[in-house]
C-alpha cells in the first residue's frame, strides 16, 4: 500500500521566538490525516536564507510533499517566494491572472494597488498559481521529480481555505494514498469517564480495524472512529453500522458529526420546529448571541437579543421586577425566570433564554463564588431553570455557560417531540 | 560575539498527527529568549528509531543547545531514553539516586513501584541525572563536545518545573550568552503595505542590531524590534527610544504593546475619559460585545447592547423609524446612524456604536455585495459612521467589522483629546 509522507514547513521567527502560538500545523496534520497522508515532520526555521534553503533540501529527501506557510507578505523580511525561485531555478515575473485577482481585491474594498502590494502578483515562473480567496498573497505550487512543494500563506483562515478548497483535492489527484476512513460522533452534556462507562460494552465489542479515540473539550466530548481497510465505502458503512449500535447506548448525548457545531445542531432543530429564539445574556456579555449568529442562515429563526450588563437595564430593558433584583440579586432563579420569559415576549420569540452569573474575577459573594451560572428556557408553557458551578476563569465560563444553555435548548426541543408523539 | 542557538526537538506521533496541540514549544522559546538563547529550529518526529537518530544528529550539526521532550514514559512505544543512550555509546544501568527518589515519589502517593516503574530509575551512565519534581520520567543531561542534549518529559508542568529550576540556570552557567530584547508594537487599522510606506523613512534607519518585522493578522499589524547586544537594560532604553521616534510617523495607529488587546485598550480609554458606552450590533451578531465583555472589570464602563437581528427588531427596541428603513434598507448610513444615537439615549450610555451589514453567504443585493458594513458611533454631539467593504466569509466579516468598531471607538476618544486639548 502506498504510504505518502507529508513534511509541515513553517518559516517565522515569530514562531520561533515564542509570540505567536503556532494552531496552523496542528490543523493541517488532521485534514492531511482524513485523506490518508501522513506527516512524518514538522520544522520551524526562522526568516534566514541559509536555514530556509536547508530546510528544504532535507525536506525533499525525506517527504513526498513538502507544505509550507508564512514568509508571503509584501515586505522585505518575507523570503519564502524568492528562495523557492532560487531553489527551483528559475526568476520570478509578474504573474497576469494573480495580478487580475489582486486588482480585483483591491478594487473590491475601495482601494488601488500599491507598488508594494502589486509585487505581490509576481511569481516564480516554474509555479503553479494558487488563488488566496481571503487575501493578498498567493499560494505556489511546485512540482518536480514526484514531489510537491506548496507554499502557502501563514495567516490560518487564507490558509484553511486555500487548503481546503484546492491543495487536498489536488494532492488526492497526484499521489495514490491509504485509505483511513474518520467519524467525529460530537456528544454534549456528558463527561468522558461517564460515558466511556455508560459505552463501555459497545466500544469493547468494536472490531479490531476501528479504533476509538476519546477527545473532551469544554462542555462536550467527541469520540473519533477510525477505519483502516482497503475500500472507503465499506468502511464508511462499517462505521454508519457501529454508529447506530451506539446510539442505543448515547442517542441523548449525540447532536451531530464530524465538523457539525452545536449552535448549527440546535440552529437546525428550531427551523425543523418552526420556533424562533430570543436572548437575555448578562455574565455571557453577547457570547451566545456570537454561537448562535455565526451560523449562516440564523435569522430565519433568531430574532434578536438583549444584554443588560448593568442592574438598571435588566428593569428598563427587558422589564424584570425591581423588587426581585432587591430581594433575591441578579444571579438568582427569580431574576434568570423573569429574564428568559420577558426577553421571549419582548422581542416576540417562542423561546426565550437567558444567563445571569458571576463570570469572574470580581463580582463574587460569599454564597455566590466566580462561576455561579444560572440559565433558563422558557417557551409560554413551562420555564426550565439551571444553577451551574462552573470554573475561576472569566473565558472559560463565559464559554461554558453559553454552550449549556444551547443544550438546554436542544433537550427542550428534544423532549417537546417525546410529548408530541 | 557569542550566539548560543539552540533546537527544540519534540517526539511523538501525537503531534504529528494532531492530536494534540504542541503547547511547550512556545513556552520554551519564550523562556529560552529571555535569557538570550535563540531557537534557530523547532523539529517533530514521530515515534520512530531511524527519525529520532536522525533528528538527533541534524540538529547536533546546527545547534550548541538541543532541548529533547517527550518520549519517556515507561512503555515500550517511548525510546528517547535507549536511543540517546546508543547515540552517545554508552549502556543504561539503574542510577541509585533516582531508584531513592522515585520510590519516594511512589511512597508519598501511597503506591509500591511496580516493575514498569522501577525501570523509569535506569538511566544512560554518560548523562547527568535531572530531577523531575512532578513526575516519574527523569531527565537527563549529556554533554558533548561542547554541545548540550537534554531530555525532559512532554507532559507541560514536568517539563515547566524542571526547565525552570534546573535547566535554564545550568545553561546559563554552562553558555555565554548573546542578550535579545523584543518589543512588540501594536497597530489597528492600517494595512502592512501602507503601514511599511508610512514609517519606510524610520525603517531605514534603524541601527543593524535592531531588526524589525510586520505582523498581520485580521485588521491589525503588529511590528516587532529585536535588539541584539552586551546589556538588557541600554537595549531596552535604544528599542524605548526607536518607539518614540516611530511615534512621529506612526502615532495614530499605535493602541498598545506586547500582550495587550485592543478591547482593553479601548476600555482603559473609555474608563480614563469617565465614559460608558452602549452598544448596538445588527451583523455582527454578539461578537462586538463579547470582545468588550472578555475584558474582566468591563462593568466600570460597558452598559449593555441591544441585538435587533430582525428588521421589526430596529424598530420596537432601538426605535428607528420605519420610513427609514423603508427607504433606505437596514445597511445604510440613514438607519446606522440612528442606531447609534437611539442605543446611546435609550441604554443611558456617554457613547453609543452600531453595525448593520451583510455578513454573508446570504443578503446580498446588487448594490450591497456580501461584506457591506456600516458601522456608527455617537457621542450625543456628533455622530461619525463608515462604511467597510469586508471579505466574502461570513466569520471574519464579523471579526473585522467588531474590531473596525474599537478602532473608530479609539479614533473618537483620541480625537476627543485633541479638541479638548
Amino acid at each position: 500500500m502506498a504510504n505518502t509522507k507529508a513534511e509541515l514547513l513553517t518559516i517565522g521567527d515569530e514562531i520561533l521566538f515564542g509570540q505567536i502560538t503556532d494552531t496552523n500545523s496542528q490543523w493541517m496534520s488532521k485534514e492531511l490525516d482524513k485523506v490518508g497522508i501522513r506527516v512524518v515532520r514538522k520544522t520551524t526555521v526562522g526568516d534566514i536564507r541559509e536555514d530556509m534553503l536547508a530546510a528544504f533540501k532535507e525536506a525533499e529527501q525525506r517527504a513526498d510533499i513538502i507544505l509550507i506557510t508564512g514568509g508571503l507578505g509584501p515586505t522585505n523580511d518575507d523570503l519564502t517566494k524568492p528562495l523557492l525561485a532560487e531553489y527551483f531555478g528559475c526568476k520570478v515575473e509578474m504573474h497576469e491572472e494573480a495580478l487580475t485577482d489582486l486588482t480585483e481585491f483591491f478594487k473590491n474594498r475601495g482601494f488601488e494597488l500599491t507598488p508594494v502590494n502589486r509585487r505581490q502578483a509576481e511569481l516564480p515562473v516554474c509555479c503553479e498559481y494558487v488563488k488566496n480567496l481571503l487575501g493578498t498573497a498567493p499560494g505556489m505550487w511546485f512540482a518536480k521529480n514526484g514531489k510537491v512543494f506548496v507554499s502557502m500563506p501563514g495567516v490560518p483562515h487564507e490558509m484553511k481555505r486555500m487548503m481546503t478548497e484546492y491543495v487536498i483535492p489536488k494532492l488526492q489527484r497526484t499521489f495514490k494514498t491509504d485509505v483511513i476512513f474518520h467519524k467525529v460522533i460530537k456528544t454534549i452534556g456528558v463527561g468522558e469517564s461517564w460515558l466511556a462507562d455508560e459505552i463501555k460494552d459497545w466500544e469493547n465489542a468494536l472490531p479490531s480495524h476501528i479504533k476509538l479515540a476519546y477527545l473532551p473539550s469544554l462542555g462536550q466530548v467527541r469520540l473519533r472512529l477510525t477505519a483502516l481497510g482497503g475500500n472507503r465505502e465499506n468502511l464508511r458503512k462499517e462505521v454508519d453500522a457501529q454508529i447506530e449500535e451506539l446510539k442505543k447506548y448515547a442517542f441523548k448525548y449525540i447532536y451531530g458529526y464530524d465538523n457539525d457545531k452545536i449552535a448549527e445542531a440546535v440552529g437546525a432543530m428550531l427551523k425543523e420546529h418552526k420556533k424562533t429564539l430570543a436572548i437575555a445574556e448578562s455574565c455571557t456579555g453577547g457570547y451566545l448571541s456570537h454561537l448562535v449568529t455565526t451560523v449562516p442562515g440564523s435569522s430565519a429563526y433568531y430574532m434578536g437579543s438583549v444584554i443588560p450588563y448593568q442592574y438598571e437595564l435588566k428593569v428598563s430593558q427587558l422589564g424584570v421586577k425591581q423588587e426581585t433584583l432587591d430581594k433575591f440579586g441578579a444571579v438568582s432563579e427569580e431574576t434568570i425566570t423573569e429574564m428568559a420569559n420577558n426577553v421571549r415576549k419582548t422581542l416576540n420569540a417562542d423561546i426565550g433564554v437567558a444567563t445571569s452569573g458571576i463570570a469572574g474575577p470580581d463580582g463574587a459573594t460569599e454564597d455566590k463564588p466566580v462561576g455561579t451560572v444560572w440559565i433558563a428556557i422558557a417557551d409560554g408553557k413551562q420555564t426550565t431553570t439551571k444553577k451551574l458551578q462552573l470554573w475561576k476563569d472569566r473565558e472559560v465560563n463565559i464559554k461554558a455557560a453559553s454552550i449549556a444553555v444551547l443544550n438546554l435548548i436542544r433537550i427542550t426541543l428534544l423532549k417537546s417531540i417525546e410529548i408530541n408523539n
